[in-house]
């Protein structure tokens, strides 16, 4: 028996449950689990099973493609473990937390290498045995470093997601274009509130008594990607911007882990710059 | 064209939502949402729909008949205004929050009567020319009690829900068979925590650091019918029990009023004491 | 025996708690509960005792007065009903909450008026014996249609808060300036994020996972006044605009009624368009 | 310049708080923050000040016991890092989140050891060059296997707290008695609900719609200890008991480690089985 997850995206039409369930009966597939959606703004029309049975990954999708129309796009996942690479700078909270849950066998992922522009958490990484490469940006214009970080991702094959766990600088758009869709990042804060720098020093400029974190695809407008996932937690006036951060720091570990775990799960639909998720 | 919801429970079989999403095709019906779960434990299938089109009720029902399995549970329902009776003692708050959704026409349902052992809420419930009967419960035996409320309801011609909107008695099996599935409480606790009387006391006593609510429907067992929905708030040692009620009340009256217009809009299925929400 | 709330700000100083509890010992007070905090930044002390005793209001503020550095804000109050103002549009929520609060004898206030620009609410009001003024702004300039609500306003003799709940005008500047930190706003979003027209849609447009509520005082830059108490809710992919402001109005009432409470508790200092909240 | 930490219990009495504030102000101290609690229950006064400056922690301690009763109880701390002793079983995420917080220097603790009764968590542990011992409970009296732990963290000196991060026995009454006050844990519910073995298939045969975790010192009656810290996340039908207990988890680490913290720190007050948290 295999298990299969497929995720159509299509425009809005009546029979398109109708069909692709049929699709599932013809096969004698299980469904596991269903979800549908219809964006009636945009008349779009998002759907993601889980299957179970005796059939093929191509069977399967060509049986698919037949029933629908030729502007959906199908995907038909064998559930495996993704391979991934986390970039990070100096803080350890979010990398900490993905390497401890890699640890103990609860992501779907491979952590191909950690690379970072600083070497302070070499330390930590190389406990886990997964190559760490500090790539210092110090005395290169922008682009040349990301020229050097783009070789050494390109070093791995098969990259299905970077994760950017509190890596601390702005990427530039070729960088984000290289890897579309493929980036996830998490910003503290409860965005769109604190777009940019520092946003505890903002938080505690505002005077907010909840402050948040937000993980979110990155596309080329800084902190204005498709969001993932966000959660928060209450403060209050005697907060100062470190005790924020402190704090936050926990809300930031949860959310990045949680989004990742979104993705490696395929259950994450990107439009129109925003996300549907089942 | 009708609007209709959809209510199936089956047990789990390859094909339902195939033969199911084919009815809603050949009536050419828009699909506005669909939900579905299985639950493997028990291996039944459920499912609520929303479609839309040019179809009658009973064709609808029939066609749906046809394709399952006679021991499917099927409910077409077309939305409409529920009625609905409310059941107090002498707190405000979750009555005067029903109260207030029903004037702003929030509420899918029309408010019959509010019946009470004391009189305390009639003034407030004038005031929205609502019939208020106070049926004592002083020199009288719990049942004989429970048998005017009972003939009070009974005055009532479709009574779709009897809400407990912090009514302090506990009722007889009799009564709870009498309105089965068809009563809902607001419980003053996270539930299973702090089962029966002042839970706000027993929560003070043990000193937790959250305390909830519990919407959920009545059946024999005081406190332990299906839970539909739990809401909660941080406390700390300053809460006396007092203050823990003054600020569970908030809670209450959000949990209680969600619970209803889960169910005023079909949106509960209750299997094995516990609920399905979609 | 009477009781006081003491509010005290001041520059900070060794010796404040010291002397001011001293000034309670000798008075033979009974501390009820006792706040103190230090804004390090602005070098700031800020103290919320409540006592109780055989001393009178000009007796202990005296006492206090001698103390204390000139260049201190002593506060005594003592505890009674506050005078409110509502001022509101159509939405009837966050006022339908204040007005069973205010029925159940839980707010520490009385509720003179409620003023309009439209007579939507007139029905539930006078339900209330609460007197309603619909001033509309129709062919009136901006500050035409204030004065005749300061004129309105000013009719009644010490008026403490003008609550907006849910007044969906812009207040000029001259009307801030009137009642300078005497008005409460609810504004539905998470401030800062979805400053100024229909929040929802723009959350709706941005993609967020969450939602929320912010009270706030007023001051002269639209939705940037000191914020009170914030909350949030989460939602998902398949929230409307629509869907977002239903359930937004839970969070914004509860949080509009929270923040009305701590004022008319004398819990809030206001520094530097920040809220210290004892 | 010294910093210290004032704790005082003491039974409650007019003064108290201008008797200490006179201690800070004669021994020209910094107050850095001051928190206070009156039990009024139990007519109990509880204090926390944290000072500073140009005294020695003895003389501190001897002028605030010349000014209190001498029934109170009084305790001075020099921030420093505190020893603490780990016991697990075979669960990773509360262990690793403690052990990623104590690389990131973020503890104010010293991990002496971690003791477990399986050897599953030796890798993970010793890549963080911390002694790991296995002390197998196979084939022994629940005694005699306590026996072998207690002489094992008896090896250590100063041991200033045991922390069960998800130690997956029962202790016995000796063994609490042999730490009291000094053994704190995670119970993977929100207590009261759930008391006993796997809260997660409890709350999933009960239908609850939230979960929750709680962090607790440990004593004589299982899960009954006082409360220090307790959070919740939102559940639905379609969580399995095994989804249950994989979201729990970060509830759990989050809860735990924030316990932890307020020990560290000096924070908690226990008091008729309950905690004053400041």
């Amino acid at each position: 028996m295999n298990q299969f997850r497929v995720l159509i995206e299509a425009d809005d039409a009546k029979g398109i449950v109708h069909k692709v369930s049929g699709v599932f009966y013809n096969h004698d597939l299980n469904i596991l689990s269903n979800n549908e959606f219809v964006d009636k703004e945009n008349n779009k029309f998002f759907m993601r099973s889980v299957v179970e049975g005796n059939v093929n990954l191509s069977d399967l999708k060509n049986s698919i493609d037949n029933v629908l129309d030729v502007s959906s796009t199908i995907n038909v996942i064998e559930p495996k473990k993704k391979n991934i690479i986390l970039m990070v700078t100096k803080e350890i909270h979010a990398l900490g937390d993905i390497l401890i849950r890699h640890e103990a066998g609860e992501l779907e992922a491979n952590i191909l290498a950690v690379v970072s522009n600083y070497n302070d958490l070499e330390g930590i990484v190389s406990k886990f045995n997964i190559p760490y490469f500090t790539i210092s940006h110090e005395g290169l214009q922008r682009e040349e470093h990301e020229n050097k970080i783009i070789e050494c991702i390109d070093g791995f094959d098969d990259v299905d997601y970077i994760v950017l766990a509190k890596y601390m600088r702005i990427l530039t758009p070729k960088f984000v274009e290289t890897y579309e869709d493929k980036i996830l990042n998490i910003h503290h804060s409860f965005l769109p509130a604190f777009i940019g720098a520092n946003p505890y020093k903002q938080a505690f400029e505002r005077g907010v008594k909840i402050i948040g974190a937000t993980a979110h695809f990155v596309n080329n407008n800084l902190d204005e990607g498709p969001i993932i996932s966000q959660e928060v937690i209450s403060i209050d006036h005697a907060y100062s911007w470190r005790d924020m951060q402190r704090s936050g720091r926990d809300v930031e570990k949860v959310v990045l882990s949680r989004a990742l775990k979104l993705a490696l799960e395929d259950r994450i639909f990107v439009y129109a710059n925003k996300t549907i998720i089942f």
